[in-house]
């Protein structure tokens, strides 16, 4: 395995102490435990926005800690839970008095630990559980996972955070945000885990994997590789299942790349993911093509897809300043 | 060769569609002969700005294309120059009277393009020529090359432009920012060519290519792999012999992704720079991590330095908006 790294024990130390010294003027590193925070104070009647996961996925989510998204993002090591104490330690520093809103993506493990640190702190928390991720059927008994989509839930969660909403009605947004949103992956590669030394599966040269999940756990179904046409029909028509999106209605296309597929094909799978739902008289109202949800080096991409109405366009549009994200500010 | 495409000869077309559509409100795309131009016109006494070069280092340079940096680029197929017609056109569809800048990397093939559009164009024509590439001696007979640094012209240029400099001082100014800038750059792996179904060149498991470029040309040596703190210091060190950056000099320290190496590798791989730097006494005034320079898929990185002064550190910040970089705006 030839990956930048000094020991894989190292790793994600190293890397964080290079995120927040490249973002200093936005976000700090509290090393022990740790997590990334907002610099600047979020200030009294503010909900506190917290997210977390297992690396490997950036910038998710320390890269969306900052103005208009999250307070405190807490990683764990690669694919792997952060634990209780990170998230008590980053609420206690974040919070200002109205509350500790967590955003989770659906693993067991993000699930129960984020739990346990709610019932420890003496703070309101709330929950927002994204489940984004259609290739599983909604009743499957570890529920549907959370993926890219939990980007556009913190960037509207988080906008309506900033204005001031509290934690119910952020509790409420958040989820119509995780109800109105499918995502749906392809992986035409594994990923290289550096404590594998290795990728986490593989894949024959004449296949890919539709509804592959952002640790490379096993989708829908290993299908023949096909031509870029075929595989955005696949995934936008178990989207178009999933949501069934009226005439006219206007949505968010969110095209992710997970770690090692170009810029010139996710603009490729974008355009024919917009000539798909042209088709269906859909009009995409606004558009992200980038890697925000990766899964370390994989070559792959997935498509999300959110039903926008004004209000969520409205905090969409609302002003974010984050490592990864900006506008308006 | 699994890569999301219909066919290697519609790939680029069907990409630039994309992305047009993607950024709409900022771009538009001239489809023959191809170019991707600023939305909003550039306006009288605005010298135009035009990039190009081939295809496959996305975001650069399309995604360079708006308010602050460049008013139209030309993409040539994959690692293949654009033709004298894409820039004469693009400069006939942008130009206002003030006349026309061309940022050209130092590959023969985009020189002889770009010089003969020149010629052809009855506007006043001024070319930078960034060779910022260190990896092969100053006096080697096709000159040092174009790599990660272009962005960095780019964008201070493109802010000298957005303040209505002269034609003659945008050129030496951009002669100056190339002057102060040095990379070179590192692959842990080749990189896949579409038209050719695969890797450009091999490299054993074991061995690393130091002062790769960005086509994947033989760099300076294949060296063994290593930790990544002795491959940063490799690189570091060829930049120091090269710049001589004295102690308390200011400088924008730049890392960039090729193509598939992560985020998490490129913070770590920043941070590192840091220290080597700080060693010396220099003040990382200004940072970017991030995939802007990229060869298609390739693992590796490249390290960039500029030494700034208050101009440059000033143009620098000044607002900019495009598809892949926008701040102030």
């Amino acid at each position: 395995m030839k990956k930048f790294i000094n020991h894989v024990d190292t790793l994600l130390d190293e890397s964080l102490r290079g995120f927040a010294r490249a973002h200093s003027e936005l976000v700090e590193l509290n090393q022990e435990p740790r997590f990334i925070r907002r610099r600047e104070a979020s200030g009294a009647g503010k909900v506190a926005l917290i997210s977390g996961g297992g690396a490997g996925h950036e910038p998710l989510h320390t890269g969306f800690v900052g103005q208009g998204m999250l307070d405190a993002a807490c990683p764990g090591q690669i694919f792997t839970s952060p634990t209780p104490d990170q998230m008590m330690a980053a609420a206690q520093a974040v919070e200002s008095g109205e509350g500790v809103l967590f955003v989770v993506k659906n693993y067991a493990g993000d699930v129960m630990n984020f739990e346990m640190a709610g019932e420890m702190l003496d703070s309101p928390v709330e929950t927002v559980l994204v489940q984004d991720d259609i290739s599983l059927p909604r009743e499957h008994e570890i529920g549907r996972r959370g993926v890219a989509g939990t980007v556009i839930v913190e960037k509207i969660v988080g906008a309506a955070a900033e204005e001031g909403a509290s934690l119910a009605e952020l509790k409420s947004l958040g989820d119509k945000v995780t109800e109105a949103t499918a995502s749906i992956g392809v992986a035409l590669t594994g990923c290289t885990v550096p404590a594998l030394g290795g990728p986490t599966f593989d894949l024959p040269a004449d296949k890919i994997e539709i509804g592959v999940e952002i640790h490379g756990e096993h989708g829908r179904e290993v299908a023949d590789f096909a031509p870029a046409t075929e595989i955005v029909k696949t995934l936008c028509a178990a989207i178009e299942e999933e949501l069934r999106p009226g005439k006219g209605q206007a949505v968010l296309l969110h095209v992710n790349g997970l770690g090692s597929t170009t810029l010139m094909e996710l603009y490729l799978v974008y355009e024919l993911a917009c000539e798909f739902w042209q088709r269906q008289g859909i009009e995409i109202r606004r558009s992200l093509v980038v890697n925000y949800t990766t899964a370390l080096d994989m070559a792959g991409c997935s498509l999300t897809l959110t039903l926008l109405d004004d209000e969520l366009t409205r905090l969409w549009d609302a002003p974010v300043h984050t490592p990864a994200l900006r506008w308006g500010c």
